[in-house]
Parts: C-alpha cells; sequence; structure tokens
C-alpha cells in the first residue's frame, strides 16, 4: 500500500461513507499484491488449478446425462467418453507445456493467437475468454450451489438466491482484496483433491470387496430417450461435448507463468503436469464408480429430487448423511466457490491486456487503479449473476454454453503456437509444431462438434455474443484510431496563446481566499479578481477586507440580476478573451473541503459546475484552490 | 439566455443525453425571466391570485364537511361562518396593503418577521412558509383532481396516479422555464373568475325565479355526527377552521412588489385590493348558493361518488353533463394547477433568501443557476408528492395540515408590522399599527382555533415539521458562523509557498499534449513532465516523440508496477514536495473532450480520480488542459 493511501485514509476516516466503504471493503489493498510472493508448484497447483480439478464435480454427471436421455443401455459408454477426454487432457497439457516455455512472460490465447495469427483471431480468442470467464463464475457456483443442494435438499427451492448470494460475496471478497496468501487456495484445494482420493479409493476397495451386483440404473421417468434409430454417433458426441467442460481452466497455468518463482517456466511446468495428472486420475475414478453404483439415479438439477453424481457416489460409498459425505460437499462446493474466484481476477487482468492494445475502453488498462478494477470486478458479477438468473441457477441450462469459449481459445492458441515453431524454427522444432498441430486439430474437431450438437441448446448464445463482442473491439479501436490520427503532430503549428491571465473567484474574503490569492499570485502577478454580487448586505463588508488583505489586485464586482454565479463570471471571461483572444485565463475557484459528510452537503462545489460551463472554451483552465475545515 | 448558453447548447447538440434533455426541457431558460417584463394590475391579478382564489374551490366544502359530521341541523350556520372569514380576508388584506407601502421591495413573512422581531420568530416564519409551499402544491393539486373526478366519476379510482402525474407535469413545465408570460397565467384567471361570477350569478337568479323549495341536504349514512350534548362552540371553530384555508395564498402580493411596474406598490396594492374583493365576492356567492341547493350532498373524499360542492352548484344550475358544468370543472382545475405552479417559483425564492443569510445551504442561494434551481423544484415536487402518497390524494385529509402555516406566517408579519411602525413612527403611525395590530391579534387567534380544532387530525404533523425545521436552521447557521471564525483572518501568517511548479501528464505525445505543454510552460517556464508506463510497448515511440516535440522540458519516466496511473504520481508529487516543501504544484492533466456520449465512454477521466487522490495535499493544485476531439 502506498503510504499516500493510509494517509488518505486515516483523513477521511470521519466521514460516514468512508467508514462505511471500510467497513464493507476495508483497508484499501492493491491489487496486484498476491504476485509480489512468487509461487512454487506446491502453492502454484491451489492457485491455478481450481478451475479444472472442480470440473470433476460435474463433467461425469454431465456426460451421463446426455446418454440417459438417449438410452439407459448406453450409459456404460461412458467410461469410453471419459477415456477420449483424459486422453485429450494429456495432449492438450503436452501442447500448453510447450506455450509456457516459448512464452515465460505469459502466453494467454490472447497475445499467442494475437502475435503469431494476426488480429482478428487474437480478438475472437480474447472475446472467447472473456465470455468464457463469466461463464465460469456462473457454472461454478451453480455446480457449488448443486454439491450444498445435493447434502440439504430442502434448500433447492433456493437455487437463484444462493447462487447470487454466492456470487455477492466473491466479488465482495475481490473489492476487499482477497487474494492476500496462497494458503487461502491451498486449504480448499489440497481438501478437494484428498477427498477425491479418498472417495475413489474407498469406493474401488467397497466394489472389490462388496457383492457383485448388476447396476440397475434408475433414471427420471419419462425423461428417458426413445431407443429408436436415432443417430447413436450424435449421442456419443454431444456427451463428449458434455465432457469437455473438463478440460476448462487448462489454459490458467500458461497465463500466469509469472507468477511463479525462478525458474518460472519450470516450475510453471510441473504444475502443469500435476494438475493434468490429478484430474485425470479423478476423472477416471469418478467415471468408474459411477458405472458400479447399483442404484444411481440421474437428474436435471431442476428436479427437487436432484442428488449430483459424486453426492451419490459419496452417499453410497459412506452413507448418506455420515460425516464425511459432508466432507465431500462441503470440499466440493469450497474447490467450485474458488474456481469461481480465479475468474475474478483472471478477466480484469485479460481487459486490462486488451485495453492497452485499444480494443477496450483504455481506462481498463489501468488495473491497479481501485476505480478501474472495482468496475471490472462489478463488470463480471452482474454478467455472471444475470447469467444466474436468466437459466433460474440451473447449471443443466448452463452448461451448454460452457466449454464452447474455451475450446475456441484453445484452437487458436494452439494454432498460433504452430505458426510460431514454423516461423522461430529452434531446435526440434518440427516435434513441437507436430505435438501443438495434434492439439489443434483436436480442439478444433472438439470445438466443432460443441458448436455442433450444443449450438441449439446454447452455444448459439456463445456465438452471437462473440460476434458481438468481436465487433464492439474493432469499433473501439476504429475510434482510438481516428483519434490518434486527429492528434498526429503535424506541420502546421496552430496559434497559441502567449499570456496567461490567472482570475480569482472571491466569494467571500477569509483565509481560504487569502491562500487562493497567494497561488493566484504566484501564477500570474498581474492576476485579476472577480467577486459576484449574490448577498447585496455582505458586498461592503467584502470591499473592506479585499482593500485590507487583497495585496493590490484589482476586485471586479460583477453584479447578477438573476443571483447565478456561473453566468456572470462566463460572460466575464468570454469579455477578457476578446480583449485579448491571445492568453489562457485560469480561473482558480477557492473550495471549501470538509471531512464531514453531512458538512459536505453545506459546501459549494463551484468548480465542476464552472468546469462544465467554461468547458467548450479551449483556451479556459478551472483549477480549484482548496482549503481545509475542521 | 446568454450568447453562451446558445452556444453551449450548440456545441452539446450532438450527445444523446443533450438531446433527451433537450427535447424534455426545451432551451435553457434563465428562471427569472419572467421578471424582465415588469406587470401591471391587469397581469398582476392572474400571478398572484391563483393561490387565493382557487381556494373558494374547496373552502364552502371543508366548513360543510365539518359541520356536517355534528349534525345536519347546523349547516345552515355555514354561511355565518363564511361572512366572518370574509371580514377576515378584508382586515388582513388591509393590514398586508400596509406591508407592501412599508416594504416595496419585497417583504414576505421572513423578512418581516426577521428584520422586526429577531430571528427566531423570523426563522419560525420560514419554516410556516415553507411548509406551506408545499402544501400548496399537494392540496391544490388533490383539489384540481377532485374537480375532474367529479365531472368524470370513473376516474375516482386513480386519484393518486392522476395527481403524482399532475405534480411531474407541473414540476416539468417549470424545469423548462414556464413562466414566460403573464398571459399564459391570465387565461385560467380570468376564465375561472368569469365562470365563478357566471354561475353565481345564474345561480342566483335561478333561485329568484324558481320554485322555493325547502333544502333538504342530503349527507352519507353513517357520517352524520351524534346530536348530543357536544360543544357547538368546538364544532363553529373547527368549521371556520376548515374555512380559513380560503385565505391561504393572501401574502403573495406583498412577497413580490418588486415585480409590478413603477409605481410598484401603487399597482401591487391595487392588485391586493382586486384579488380580496373578488375572492370575497365568490366565497360568499358559493356560501350562498351551497346553501339553497335543494339535493345537495356531502361525500368524503375517499367516497367513489365524490362530487364537489361547486360542481354540485354548476350541476344543478346548468345540468350535470352540460357544457358549462363542464367549462366550470375544466377551469376550477386549470386555476389550482396554476396555484400549485406559484409555488414552484415561490419556494425557490424563499430558500434563496433564507440560503443568503445562511439558514439553509449556501448554494440554494444562487437561485439563477440552473443546477440549484432545478434542485429545488425537484425538491419540492418530490416532497407534495409524498404528501399526495402518505394522504391517498385525498383532499380531506390533506386540509386539516394546510393553514396552520400560513396563519403562523401571517401572525408574525404582522406582528413584526405593529413593531415596525412602533420603532419608525411616520405619519399615521397609530393607526397604521393599530390595524397591523388587529390582523396579528385575529390572525394569532386564527393560528390558536387552527391548531386547537384540528391539532389531532394533522395540524400535530405540521408543528413537529416547524420545530425540526426550525432546529435545522439553526444547525445549520451554526456551522456557518463556526466557518466564518475558523476563517477569521488574525494576525498569524501562516507559511505560503514562494514558488510554482507545474507538473505535466505525458500520457503520450499527441496535439492534445503539445497545447498542454504550452500551457504548462506559461504557468512555469521550468516545468516538468512526467510519464507513467503503462504500456512498455509505446513507450519508445513516446521517448521519440517527446525528444523532437518536448521543448525541452525534462520527462520523468515512472514505472508503475501495478499497472496504475495514479499511485506513481501521488508518490512523485510527494516526493516534490519533500525535496522542497515550499512550492505549490499544479498538476495538469491532459483530457480528452468528446462531444459524443458513447465516444465519452472510452476517454479517460484521469483529473477527478487525480484530484480525489491528492484532494488532502494544500499545496498540490489539479488543473485538466482540455483538447477536443471531433
Amino acid at each position: 500500500m502506498s503510504s499516500f493511501d493510509e494517509r488518505h485514509m486515516v483523513a477521511r476516516k470521519t466521514g460516514v461513507f468512508s467508514r462505511i466503504r471500510l467497513a464493507l471493503l476495508g483497508k484499501p489493498i492493491p491489487t496486484a499484491r498476491a504476485h509480489h510472493e512468487r509461487l512454487g508448484p506446491l502453492l502454484g497447483l491451489p492457485v491455478f488449478s481450481s478451475d479444472m480439478l472442480s470440473s470433476v464435480a460435474y463433467a461425469t454427471e454431465a456426460i451421463l446425462y446426455v446418454l440417459m436421455l438417449f438410452s439407459v443401455a448406453v450409459l456404460r459408454d461412458q467410461i469410453w467418453i471419459t477415456i477420449a477426454i483424459c486422453l485429450l487432457i494429456v495432449i492438450i497439457a503436452t501442447s500448453y507445456n510447450q506455450t509456457i516455455h516459448a512464452y515465460p512472460t505469459g502466453g494467454g490465447s490472447y497475445i499467442v493467437a494475437k502475435d503469431n495469427l494476426g488480429e482478428t483471431p487474437g480478438l475472437i480468442a480474447g472475446a472467447a475468454l472473456l465470455i468464457d470467464y463469466i461463464l465460469t463464475v456462473s457454472v461454478s457456483v451453480a455446480a457449488g450451489v448443486a454439491a450444498i443442494v445435493s447434502a440439504y435438499p430442502t434448500l433447492h427451492s433456493y437455487l437463484i438466491p444462493i447462487s447470487v448470494v454466492c456470487i455477492a460475496i466473491i466479488a465482495w471478497a475481490n473489492l476487499r482484496g482477497v487474494k492476500e496468501s496462497g494458503t487461502a487456495f491451498a486449504i480448499p484445494t489440497y481438501g478437494f483433491i484428498v477427498c477425491m482420493i479418498a472417495l475413489i479409493g474407498f469406493g474401488v476397495a467397497h466394489l472389490v470387496g462388496g457383492p457383485a451386483v448388476a447396476q440397475q440404473v434408475q433414471a427420471e421417468p419419462g425423461t428417458i430417450g426413445s431407443e429408436n434409430g436415432h443417430l447413436f454417433l450424435f449421442v456419443v458426441l454431444r456427451a463428449f461435448a458434455a465432457g469437455c467442460t473438463a478440460i476448462t481452466g487448462i489454459e490458467a497455468v500458461s497465463n500466469g507463468v509469472q507468477a511463479f518463482r525462478a525458474p518460472e517456466a519450470k516450475n510453471a511446468s510441473i504444475t502443469l503436469r500435476w494438475m493434468a495428472a490429478i484430474l485425470t486420475f479423478m476423472f477416471l475414478g469418478v467415471g468408474y464408480l459411477s458405472l458400479h453404483i447399483p442404484t444411481l439415479k440421474l437428474y436435471s438439477t431442476s428436479s427437487k429430487q436432484y442428488m449430483s453424481v459424486v453426492s451419490q457416489i459419496a452417499a453410497h460409498t459412506f452413507g448418506f448423511g455420515s460425516t464425511f459425505f459432508y466432507v465431500v460437499q462441503y470440499f466440493t462446493a469450497a474447490i467450485l466457490i474458488l474456481a469461481a474466484n480465479t475468474a475474478f481476477s483472471d478477466f480484469p487482468r485479460l481487459t486490462s491486456l486488451m485495453a492497452r492494445d485499444g480494443y477496450l475502453p483504455r481506462p481498463l488498462a489501468r488495473l491497479g487503479d481501485r476505480l478501474v478494477f472495482h468496475n471490472g470486478i462489478l463488470l463480471l458479477a452482474i454478467a455472471a449473476g444475470g447469467l444466474i438468473f436468466v437459466f433460474r441457477g440451473e447449471l443443466d441450462a448452463l452448461l451448454p454454453l460452457y466449454a464452447v469459449g474455451v475450446f475456441t481459445a484453445i484452437t487458436l492458441s494452439e494454432t498460433g503456437m504452430v505458426r510460431h515453431w514454423l516461423k522461430l524454427k529452434g531446435k526440434g522444432w518440427a516435434t513441437k509444431a507436430g505435438v501443438n498441430a495434434l492439439g489443434a486439430v483436436l480442439a478444433g474437431i472438439v470445438t466443432i462438434v460443441i458448436l455442433g450438437t450444443k449450438f441449439v441448446e446454447g452455444a448459439w448464445i456463445v456465438t452471437v455474443l462473440l460476434a458481438v463482442s468481436f465487433l464492439l473491439f474493432k469499433l473501439i479501436k476504429g475510434r482510438y484510431t481516428a483519434i490518434t490520427k486527429q492528434l498526429e503532430i503535424d506541420d502546421e503549428i496552430p496559434a497559441r496563446p502567449t499570456r496567461h491571465t490567472s482570475l480569482l473567484l472571491v466569494p467571500r474574503v477569509h483565509k481560504g481566499i487569502l491562500a487562493a490569492l497567494e497561488y493566484a499570485v504566484l501564477l500570474d502577478p498581474t492576476c485579476r479578481a472577480v467577486h459576484v454580487v449574490i448577498n447585496d448586505k455582505s458586498l461592503p463588508e467584502t470591499r473592506r477586507l479585499w482593500e485590507k488583505y487583497g495585496e493590490g489586485v484589482p476586485l471586479t464586482i460583477l453584479s447578477s440580476p438573476h443571483r447565478s454565479l456561473i453566468e456572470p463570471i462566463t460572460n466575464y471571461v468570454d469579455e477578457m478573451l476578446e480583449e485579448d483572444a491571445d492568453q489562457v485565463i485560469t480561473v482558480i475557484v477557492p473550495e471549501a473541503v470538509s471531512t464531514n459528510f453531512w458538512h459536505k452537503l453545506l459546501q459549494e462545489n463551484v468548480a465542476q459546475q464552472m468546469r462544465a460551463s467554461l468547458g467548450r472554451r479551449p483556451n479556459v483552465m478551472v483549477t480549484n484552490s482548496r482549503y481545509f475545515l475542521r
């Protein structure tokens, strides 16, 4: 924290609003503080993996749910789909490993695509990622709430309010500056990993030790699809697409290589490998167990009887209502909330990058300025909350939107890396290009599969948002380019003012005004002063005091028939400019500063009104000279 | 309109908000324009009389309603109460006539009471008047809507929405600047007067010509009071108090003497006399007729069958549904709306007066500044609308609150006039003092009667509001006095900065920055420039361009690890102040000005954030140097 901020807080402590803000948001904390402590793989894993690992909570269920809608008979095919996705995870993780080494300063999809493929692919990747961060928040929170609801079914009626409150709490924590230590991430992440390993271990042991019972999956009546000649391949592809939500979050490490301690690339690489290994293990484990639970039931999240697949595995293994059953649910909810939380730090970071390139409003680039950072967080919270609201907090409904963005970004990033190796041609470039090309082709196919199979259910929304965002970026860039052109320095030198006059506003004569007078004289020894008569009674006193303390500066008295302060001054300034167009005028407005909120209401805020009124005159500046009240 | 305003509007015409504002509020019009054309009695009457004359619409009914609640048998006593009130009107008008001559610059109750009786009575009068302006709006609108509802009974269910819309329209018209000519006032006022004279004339002719029928007043069943031993005197006093609402608005002329053309006092005096004469005639006429309509029914305004007494007289005289019946209703509604409208110009004028004396926030004194004027109008509209809402738009419920304030103010004003003559002792001072003393005593008695008889029904609310307002005025004055004391110039001369340094922010190098540089150099030839690195890529270009165009001003490059613009600059300014505490620093923030609303979103508003961050440092000023974009 800068020394100023501390001083500032102390100075403002007395204000009512400041006190409320202090209570709600705490002492202001620089947003980037988390990066002061560089991470090793042990803390890097929890910081970067929550998004990816947490998808274990819903990916298996998503596959099963699609298959079930076709036929109970094909549910067993789930395990092959899971295995295929795990292979995909390994391949994509391997190629992202190459990105880490190629972009040790951080190689997000936006940067890799823009650097190697050009503006359009870069912008599409950027748009895809931004949309995906919003969906990460919505989906993770919806899944976290689903885990809670699985443990406490009576809460099902409060799906939307619980989700919205969760988002509000995460946003609030981020406004306060939550990322103070990797430890805060370590507990829920490692807790979740330990839980899942224990669950899978016990579950498998249970199966081996227990009696061999044929599985009789029960599905909700009426939702089972017809077993007629529907294209089986389409269903499998759609189930695959649904399961691909497990891969979301894989790019997190390559985005944040700079957060690791030296050797950055190596530490990041270790973390990514561990992440992929743990995810693969958990995903396969949950997939295997879900096929061997005789009483598995599949519900829509909109159903009042909803229990997640993971919670049913936990209930079957440890017993519903047992302590460990609840522990699994809590840690699942916790890592999902954490996943939502990471989106809150990634979103403003990406908007900052894109703003620096002129594709988003430039103020967004200044991530370190509290106002800008806060706006980013609020924007994300409102968008994610809006999605929760529109989709009634139902995970089922939100999932089809997810993963389109991620795979679009992955495809572009991988393709970019292929271009990168082709241009660079370093040691072993052909192999590296081959790995990335494989990743690109697979990710491209997955993108097409997701789009094709989920288009009607929601992927079309993401497509539209992508197109709109892309156009918006281009529009913004266009405007900035136009401005740059307008402001380009050319040979014609415009007529510039050669003299400076300062004009002091004198509402009354007191200490504060005398300080402003000092400033006015410092700026311009031949400065002028004006007094607008609002209160006739005080005029003689004003004259008398000015005579005495005005340091010889001439005081012009302006009458104001309509009791306006602004009008006579703008008129006077216009007269001054008519007399001598070759001058620049600084209007100095003395302003009282109160620390107390109620007292502030009694103060005039003339400078702002003056600025608005004089705003179109190029050669007039408005400054307020402040004096401080107890 | 000042030439600037016109230019300003043209310049801003392209903005979306400006266009909406232009459509809603029209071209900005100085609020005081109405006073450019001075009024004779012919136009003065409509401008100042609507509040007073319009009370004919409800005063008779108010008397009858109170009497009816006691007993139908005493309804005939109404005429005696009406005659008593008319006498009171004559006496009070006569004494206000003296005020006009004594205070030709405008003698509102606040001024007269404060000048002659001191601060406390002045503030009570001021508070009473402010509360009364709010009630004038509520009561007049409620009565106007009652006139409409009398003509169109099906509208009764929409009492509140119609009233609120009326207030909104009046407020909107005032924000637009409605008072462009006395003619706008003349039509409804003279229309109403002609209507009432015609109504009374035809009504009396009807009675004389028609068959002599004994009146059989019908009242709502169940609301008739018991005819037991209730104190008859109390009922009469209460009915009298209810009728005194007819006198509200009598002080309008003496408030606005300056609006008349020379000889101001004489013209005002003529207007006041005519006003009183017309009111007396109409009030007596309506009172007389109401007693001679055989089928008169008295309803609460909350009743669905409600018809006002005036509308029943019109219906009896011309037939319900006849053209002239509707004409009477329209003009009644019109003058009532006009009465509400006058409160919208009186309220801000009084707050301006009180603000000049330091009893209300000082910015309110600047009536001529649009922002201030608009806030006053919105405040009044919200307060009056709130009352309508709380009292469900029912005139019955609002009337008990009315008149307490007016009579408190009249009493204080008359007492003040007595003091005035006793101090001044001019020609015939004894007679004049006597007239005012009579007015004071009578008004005082009426105040006590109103308070005593209407206290429970609502006068207590006004009493509480009076006390709260009074305390608020004292608090505000206390704060201003404390500030004045703090800022009083004493002998100790504080250490003042002796050097001035200007510090230019250079985000990029372009034409706009070069203009800002010219200004910075004009202010301080040894000025400094700083560039905060938000975008590393553009740094070399910035350096190169500054080398070329920077006019030799040294450019300090500040790194910003957290990508903050504000933090590095505040730190740098602090370093400068540490180096040399004896200087004053002007931070010059170049700022792009766009005319287009959407473009504005893309612009940085750094100056304001800078001002907030540097706000507590006494020797640092922030100025924005603007450059203009197409």
